[in-house]
């Protein structure tokens, strides 16, 4: 569960839903007449959910939690209601699409916590006095504005953060504590970035430079920037890689998880999702609306369809043309029974032959 | 080799012993009847031990290295001495867990660093006035404390450390240079946090949304907290996601290597260790006393038993019931070698179809 | 296209390549009579570069971008001139090495960037008066350098780094925003390290202790360093671990890409160069002039000989004695297909005495 409020905050569900962005979302309220209207501090699943939360059924195989949860109200698609009694216990939010509506209660819970972070500019932060601070900036404690940087009306730059010469970081977004963003690049608006995200550090190019020492290299210098377009969340620990020449260029609502490695002169596409772990490697194009589950990996100089799907833990090390979804992991099993079937597999080009050989006999 | 001490500061070997937590620990000193009381400064291996250095003997194939060593003293067990001369020119600890004591006694050396940081707030840390600072802490230079934090009595912030709104740390806790402790997070006794963790960061949650745009996002904002036990040590570049709705909880005596991935609402048993790269996606149940080896990755929303051993490099997509050691990695080969493999590899089911109709040719 | 200098900065071809760090390469410039000199103030790919930018052609397989090219200068072997009308629009720069003709005349534009950085101690930065600070060293806003730090002369210490005591830093190396350096590291001259970085962190060590709990973890205190050579770069994120007795040694001219785990004990050789996502477990040894692909592995307590290449994702999990190209990745597919040959994986063995008997049967 997750309380958000104290009591005296108690917001009534009529109120709450009146306040929350529903755009583009349908609902009605099914009260129960026998009880008050509930009031709400927060959200619960179905399962934890107290007598102050709201809740959700997303997943039709929760149905049957319904009866016994102490939520004060339950956010759920029509068809649901059609299967409950007339009268439950909890309020009846009727949604056609209760996880997005949960979603946008989420953010406006949430925006309280957003609120209490006060628009000013810590007076520890170092801020260029070049630099360009737009209207309701918050910079929290020790961060460092560099030269020329410039940060859009409404964002938020939390403590210990440092953004670069020359970047820009658009209007209304949000760096936690200790980003880092390197000289000129280019965040958009309404963009969130979490801790230890690194944006902007030179891309991973050396050219073989025998003219000293047998296998020596000399660093290319990387000469692009990064440019990060709205709506694109990035992850804790996430790097993104600056270009060599041209740019590394991430596409409006990208998302990506922490720990991903973006290498120079990638390309990604609008609502391309990445979760933890992956990496892709200089040069390639991730087209739009793709998602790459956890430690996917994807090679160098390679393009990505629209809306490919990347299991976890696969590698791609080839074009993929088609949308769809590719796997490539090997199955996991006890260790004696892998053992058994990992040295055939290093035997494989062998076995087939054994099994021409076979065929070969027989057809004569 | 590793002197810890200077000259002035060698310890005698018996006095070591006295001083170091041998609790659970059984030994003896063996002297070396014409030599005096070693005088130790340090640790080293069998190899490298100078004559000031204590070393141990945790595995029988390095008892060859026991004539030629130059090291002080050894710990090592009974079965060892007895196939040793009676007289040999080092101090033998004899004791059934030489890894043990080595641990044990490391931890002592070490004590010397850490006694060294000054038990006082940095003049250049940012503590908010009603943050809670108990008895002994050390706060380094530029460390904020945000409001309402609470450090427990004897916990060591590391300069540049970042402990959010609300954040609790327990007592005798480190977090070293740069660890970034989101709101709400609460951090046991005794714990460690190595530079570049990140604890609290969202949780990955996006609601598919094309009330605006075709293949949209609408961010979950992530309400829970993270929760660690005692004796947590977190590697560097470590995140830890806070949850959804419920909490990431880790349990006690959990070891996490570097760079790992622990995705939202979590759960780590007590004792479980991972080594380096590891990702665990979100809502996975990982039960006590597990190992997963570097860059194990396992799926989200599955539960793993207790006693669960997972190789380096496996992928666990699906629940784990058993106890156990499991693997699933792609065994490696020259390139070409691989090529020919990996080939087949793609025709296996075709092949296992003409192994059948071999089979039934055969029978007809 | 990497606009660097201003139209008032802009260089004579002949000028720049004066300027330009030319030793061990040949090239004779090859004017077009009918143009003034070009004035070069960047550096753009073939099929991007402007009037004022120089280019290069380093793959036979961009000869057909060249007639149609905007750049003023390309450089290029004899090879592609011979191939070329007599006059083009562009300046030729022949040589027979244009890529790394390109990476030092890269560096040479990237210097403008590092030379506008003050040679100060910023006033906000915190040095212990112990510290040796040498000439010419920048260090910037809110860098920490801790007691009996030393850093070398021409270095530049980004914002926001720490410095951990008794830690030196060679001459002419870069440390960018963030970087953190634990104690008694030692960092070679002419190194670059990326920000989020951590170099010196506890390597993964843990004694099983079940003197108190069963499954009980006993810490091992870490007690070695980190040593790394002259010209190594660190990539965002990347970590490095001090040893725990002995040191964790990283040799000259090492380049490790971002996000990268290194553990305790590891030695890498010269001129070695690992891509990002790359995990080498303790205690392993990696020779010279190997490379690991990107998120390739290696099990600990190893030995990979001179020359060794890894192909990305593959596990290392043995010794390997021999140079050459090593691979062992799941060939990726449609997961349908994956879904299938998977499933046939997990019979290899079973198939494979099918066989046997198969071929039995037709002896008989």
């Amino acid at each position: 569960m997750a309380i958000v409020l104290n009591q005296n905050q108690a917001i009534a569900l009529d109120q709450l839903l009146e306040q929350v962005d529903t755009q583009g979302l349908e609902y009605h309220i099914k009260s129960n007449q026998n009880k008050p209207v509930p009031l709400i501090r927060g959200i619960g699943s179905l399962g934890n959910a107290g007598q102050s939360e709201i809740s959700f059924l997303s997943n039709a195989k929760f149905f049957s939690l319904l009866p016994e949860t102490k939520a004060a109200a339950v956010i759920l698609p029509q068809k649901a209601v059609d299967h409950l009694p007339a009268e439950m216990p909890f309020d009846m939010v009727v949604c056609e699409n209760p996880y997005l509506m949960y979603a946008r209660i989420a953010q406006w819970f949430d925006q309280f916590r957003l609120d209490a972070i006060p628009k000013q500019i810590h007076p520890s932060a170092i801020v260029s006095p070049d630099a360009i601070i737009e209207e309701g900036v918050s910079i929290g404690a020790l961060a460092i504005i560099e030269s020329n940087a410039k940060i859009g009306a409404g964002s938020i730059i939390g403590p210990s953060c440092v953004v670069g010469r020359n970047t820009t970081i658009g209007k209304n977004s949000i760096l936690y504590a200790n980003v880092t963003l390197y000289h000129d690049v280019t965040i958009g608006s309404h963009c969130i970035l979490h801790s230890g995200a690194v944006i902007g550090a030179d891309g991973f190019g050396f050219a073989p430079d025998s003219t000293r020492e047998t296998g020596g290299w000399c660093k290319i210098s990387q000469l692009g920037r990064v440019i990060l377009g709205d709506y694109v969340e990035i992850g804790a620990c996430t790097t993104i890689d600056r270009g060599a020449i041209e740019d590394t260029i991430i596409g409006n609502d990208v998302k990506l998880d922490n720990q991903i490695m973006i290498g120079h002169n990638v390309r990604v596409g609008d609502h391309t999702a990445m979760a933890a772990c992956v990496g892709v490697a200089g040069s390639t194009k991730i087209c739009s609306r793709c998602t790459i589950a956890g430690a996917g990996m994807v090679s160098g100089h390679l393009t990505i369809a629209d809306d490919v799907h990347i299991s976890g833990g696969s590698a791609v090390t080839s074009d993929i043309h088609e949308p769809g979804r590719y796997t490539g992991v090997f199955p996991i099993a006890t260790h004696s029974v892998w053992q058994k079937n990992a040295a055939v597999l290093q035997q494989l080009a062998q076995l087939r032959r054994r099994i021409q050989q076979l065929e070969k006999n027989k057809s004569n």
